[in-house]
């Protein structure tokens, strides 16, 4: 870059946090100090917007068991001693949350294990909303990626590959487990011959699903979970908000939880634009 | 920027994140996509270093209080039942964890109604290791601010300042709480005027501290969290990692969990260079 855009460059960077602040559906574009190559790093401001991956977890959020997972027990009470705090009891793999590669292995990576440059990856998002909308039991199989592929070029290394079946609409509704007569669920997964693909020909870090599981809810076997976990891969399930963002582009920040021999845990995700 | 320039820069943005993928004492380098001011933000990719600034979680944790906070319960285990998954039981202010406003207000923000853009803020690191060395009671004042400022120019938008205070050295030793023979716990934090300051002259969204509390060990009043938490601007404590990152030019993203009605919690932490 000549000097004349460098400084130009960094000129634009550097207008106020303020002018760049609009409001969206979404979250909010803020001024996120990146590294410029060769160019001032620690003075770049860039205007990114940061989406919320989230959803809210209360105590009746739907569990993949059914039964509740999430609670806040009050220990203090602002009123009557002078500050509020709870203590908190959740199933790992409750809410927005991380599968680590612990949770089906014997020996992979806890969530403190998974490193932490993992936790930040390029987001692909594969759409099969229209199908998962006529069949609760859809897939994303090989031929899903191969089209988003034809459209989006190869998959970026160290991305995280997401479903986006529609399915986070349904979160406060029943419809988000879907369980029949015999209890037995009807949402969105993936078809462990994506997964497989995407071990054998990418190089993907994690993935992602807007339902309750990683596998289609009426799986039996685990297959993907019992197939890409113990790659040392990660898996995200219920993540919220991908209808707001494009096909690639972005990236996910997973702020999954850093607790010593854990298999997972409710998680902070965004995304920045 | 000229049209050559934008090719150039797209281009070298565009470099495999193998090729920028370089492990720091601290994190790694990855691609992180951001948007370039009118140039091709979908496609744009910069290398940026990645520093995890949390602790890792477990039983015996150093607490404000003295007792354990923190503990998983294993309810299936891999050898027997096919996969692994705990129940976690945790006080929300364990660990390295976010303070949100309801903590010290009768009606402060939840955690999960903080502004998640207000979860990205530039990183000012307020080095104050030498005269905590010195005396483990020690509080960043408002001289401590106004040099900062005379090195670095003006406190960003919406930043969050931190203490570093050496603490996070301690975190596995009893120094950390640093309680001496009457229980009474020794360790640095902030003064409230220096709060004051920042509330009054600056556009701060959130403070941060390498150490238990906001208010240093000896306070009997929480004149800090007092002060600071009701504003709806939000405390970090325990973070970790400061000695790494530079006193302006990072950001931090707080990965603070999104419980309804929850007053903090232990969050993933994060910061970009």
């Amino acid at each position: 870059m000549c000097d004349f855009c460098v400084i130009n460059s960094v000129k634009q960077r550097m207008l106020s946090r303020r002018e760049f602040f609009k409001a969206t559906a979404v979250g909010a574009s803020v001024a996120a100090a990146t590294a410029l190559p060769g160019a001032m790093p620690a003075m770049a401001q860039t205007p990114t917007t940061i989406s919320d991956m989230t959803h809210e977890l209360h105590p009746t959020f739907p569990t993949f068991g059914g039964g509740q997972q999430f609670e806040l027990n009050r220990i203090f009470d602002f009123a009557k001693d002078g500050y509020n705090l709870f203590e908190m009891r959740v199933n790992e793999h409750t809410g927005t949350h991380l599968d680590a590669p612990l949770h089906f292995s014997a020996d992979g990576q806890s969530v403190a294990e998974i490193p932490v440059e993992n936790l930040v990856a390029p987001l692909c998002i594969v759409d099969i909303r229209t199908k998962a909308a006529d069949n609760p039991d859809a897939q994303v199989t090989p031929d899903d990626l191969k089209a988003w592929i034809s459209n989006h070029g190869d998959l970026p290394p160290g991305a995280c590959v997401a479903m986006n079946s529609g399915w986070a609409a349904h979160v406060d509704s029943d419809k988000f487990r879907n369980a029949d007569a015999e209890g037995v669920m009807h949402f969105p997964g993936f078809h462990v011959e994506a997964t497989k693909m995407l071990m054998e020909e990418a190089d993907v870090v994690g993935i992602a699903v807007d339902s309750l599981s990683l596998d289609h809810g009426i799986s039996k076997d685990f297959a993907v979970h019992y197939d890409w976990l113990p790659s040392n891969r990660w898996g995200l399930e219920c993540i919220a908000n991908l209808d707001a963002l494009p096909a690639t582009g972005a990236t996910l920040i997973v702020g999954a939880p850093k607790n010593r021999g854990g298999t997972g845990g409710p998680s902070r995700v965004m995304a920045m634009v």
